[in-house]
């Protein structure tokens, strides 16, 4: 029997003591296929009495995680915290810099520091897994680090955050509004007291960051995301965009342009016959655009104890039986600068809703506006009438054909400057997924 | 820059052609992400002459496979010959003998002499890749060696005939009779002149036999397979599971049960409102049931010259970076027999089409003997007439809530021996997703 590889766990969360509970009850299945026993020997946390279903007797105790990282004999650090700076950061520091590999489900951290800490990785000799960070227990790291490592990529794009998810397939299946969703997601533990971070599109940017770097061999660059949430999606919007063919969902798309790369977050329409428009409640999804295999998608749990703690573990069983790849896929001193295709060059189709004061010559003053900045339209259609007289209005739809994002700008400016508009107009992307 | 990987191909045809352009024009990206170059040193193939778009100027040739891999100088030996035995089961034999690993996309070979290869690999410590060999570009070995390896799994199941489900699509999108869709998936190069391995489910065992291995930690029992084709799948049968809210599929599944592990093939009707439902065309797609994660869905192109070669490269690359995990997860010593539960005992809900002479207690003789077996009925909807006066005939559609094989089975011998069918009756199984 080869010796054990002893593993230190800092974060005693809901991930972190369902890591440890799989670590001692599947001792048996981990030994069989990682050749050689994994041994929690260290662990830290804010409550050292805490039962949290593993037995704790055995285990060194850390009061502080960097210590942890920088001090326990261990031959890999689990980093299971939160956070993008303060103490997570600091003990993966700590871990790498003493040529210790880190496995963490940190989505922040990578986001904000992957490049440095792949770099402090290479630099010691050792490794940095993240699979657990981007989409839970889907293994979409593993399969852009290695088995599409002969392909190019043209586009990386998913379902990355499952509370919005959870409420669009509610809003849609159900009719029911934003608001109402919201608070089940609340009660339900999906969606936090302030869910800003969620619905907000930012916690998908997180995991898009990385999945753009893997993809194109670019340095991580989270702050140059285009991130629109999903709090202006209505169950008009939805029932609109069914009637249409279309299902909405939070997207998060990196995308090879002329200009650079386009990375964005934001509701989008997809056609309601492609397998990623049935992937429904909490499931996450990623597809990849490649030269070499066209389009995969996988999709699976994107959160939950159990379903990262494994994503967090088959991590484990890499440092146990073998060589990792680079942190990003290739070489840190081989990733290129990101660069940065700006949004107003965005093309495709677009799906517009309009409140349009209900006079006569409306309609051929929005579609005059529209030709002029050379938008072609798929469909225009009105779907109800509100209010009498002078307060009369009436709800518009337009679908364009693929267009510039900053044409459609333009045309709903002059739209609204027209005066025909009662409100501010909702203006979604359409992503083909062919 | 450390040395390079040399290969060996058996085998050029539109797999081995594209691979050995692929080694040759993205060598560059191939350093990059493996670390080292890989070298195509050595090829065998019918005919040396054919232009097959890559420099064959400085390879070695070899007239003869078997020497290819037992003498060549090479780190790697890549079997793209086909077929279960002969010169790819001689080379294969071969190259492992010696201690060279092989990467294969050849699952008849697989589902036929896994484990013995296996074992070989193992006593001359060297490996056996094969990613290809199961739905083409998906990644599910190395999802269901590595990134599962701490689950549990309880079902693996998928879509894996890509003829099968461009004919199932067709039917079902353009409502076109089975003998057209057959036709047009031979014009196109879908299906062989002798559909039969294709439409008769036959390819899909053998890339199951694989994956109940890898699910289960079983030995491979390709033998053991309960296969029945896509032949009887009627334009009518779609039309009515449509209306019942379901697809049907030609289903590949592995499954743990009481009495042992259920492997079957057979057609299936599956929620039209599932993911899986909407894997359209030649796309391939398998799904995972497990402890930890719930349930994962891995969709792609499941052939191809260039996926299939894509698969292939990325075992390849895996040699060149680095330990690969035992052939089928685990040590070939610590695999089990394989123990078969039997069809009869199948647990499900099932969809039954019968033409029935129409008479006045011909519905209540049918649900009588489907009570007296204990069978529960979801529906009983007839669908359509045929025929006058003693020739009149209708169509007559059953679904039953969960029950035993064995019971559905009984139930219409009994309901054909009452004398109540004109023709045999239809049976598909539903399988549910959840």
């Amino acid at each position: 029997m080869t010796k054990p590889l002893r593993i230190g766990i800092a974060g005693l969360g809901t991930v972190g003591a369902s890591l440890a509970r799989l670590l001692q009850t599947k001792a048996d299945t981990i030994v069989h296929r990682a050749g050689r026993p994994i041994e929690l020997v260290a662990v830290s946390a804010r409550d050292r009495t805490k039962d949290r279903g593993f037995d704790a007797s055995s285990l060194a105790f850390f009061e502080d995680a960097v210590r942890l990282a920088g001090e326990a004999e261990i031959d890999g650090f689990v980093e299971l915290i939160g956070g993008s700076d303060g103490v997570a950061l600091e003990s993966v520091r700590a871990a790498l810099s003493r040529g210790i590999p880190v496995v963490t489900a940190n989505k922040a951290l990578l986001a904000h520091h992957g490049v440095e800490l792949a770099r402090l990785a290479a630099e010691n000799g050792t490794e940095l897994l993240y699979e657990a960070a981007v989409a839970g227990g889907i293994p979409i790291i593993k399969t852009m680090r290695e088995s599409l490592s002969g392909n190019e990529v043209s586009r990386v794009y998913g379902i990355l955050n499952g509370t919005c998810n959870y409420m669009l397939t509610r809003m849609e299946r159900e009719g029911l509004s934003f608001d109402v969703c919201l608070k089940d997601a609340q009660d339900l533990g999906y969606a936090e007291a302030d869910p800003t971070f969620d619905i907000g599109g930012f916690d998908a940017a997180h995991k898009l960051a990385i999945l753009t770097s893997l993809a194109f061999g670019t340095e991580i660059d989270s702050g140059s995301i285009y991130v629109e949430g999903i709090e202006k999606v209505t169950a008009e919007d939805i029932a609109a965009a069914a009637d249409l063919g279309y299902s909405i969902k939070l997207l998060a798309v990196a995308q090879r342009t002329d200009t650079g790369i386009e990375q964005r977050v934001h509701p989008a329409l997809i056609p309601a016959a492609e397998a990623m428009a049935q992937v429904s409640g909490v499931t996450n999804a990623v597809a990849v655009d490649t030269d070499l295999l066209g389009s995969i998608m996988l999709a699976g749990p994107g959160a939950g104890g159990d379903a990262t703690a494994s994503a967090v573990l088959s991590d484990i069983m890499d440092l146990a039986t073998g060589v990792v790849p680079p942190t990003l896929g290739i070489p840190v001193d081989k990733l290129q600068p990101y660069r940065r295709a700006r949004m107003r060059a965005h093309e495709g189709g677009y799906y517009i809703r309009m409140s349009v004061h209900d006079q006569v010559g409306a309609f051929a003053a929005i579609a005059a506006r529209m030709a002029e900045n050379q938008i072609s339209l798929e469909s225009i259609v009105q779907r109800q009438r509100a209010g009498k007289g002078d307060k009369a209005t009436a709800m518009v739809i337009l679908v364009t054909h693929e267009t510039m994002e900053n044409s459609v700008r333009e045309a709903l400016r002059a739209i609204s400057d027209d005066g025909h508009l009662a409100g501010e107009p909702q203006m979604l992307r359409i992503e083909r997924l062919d």
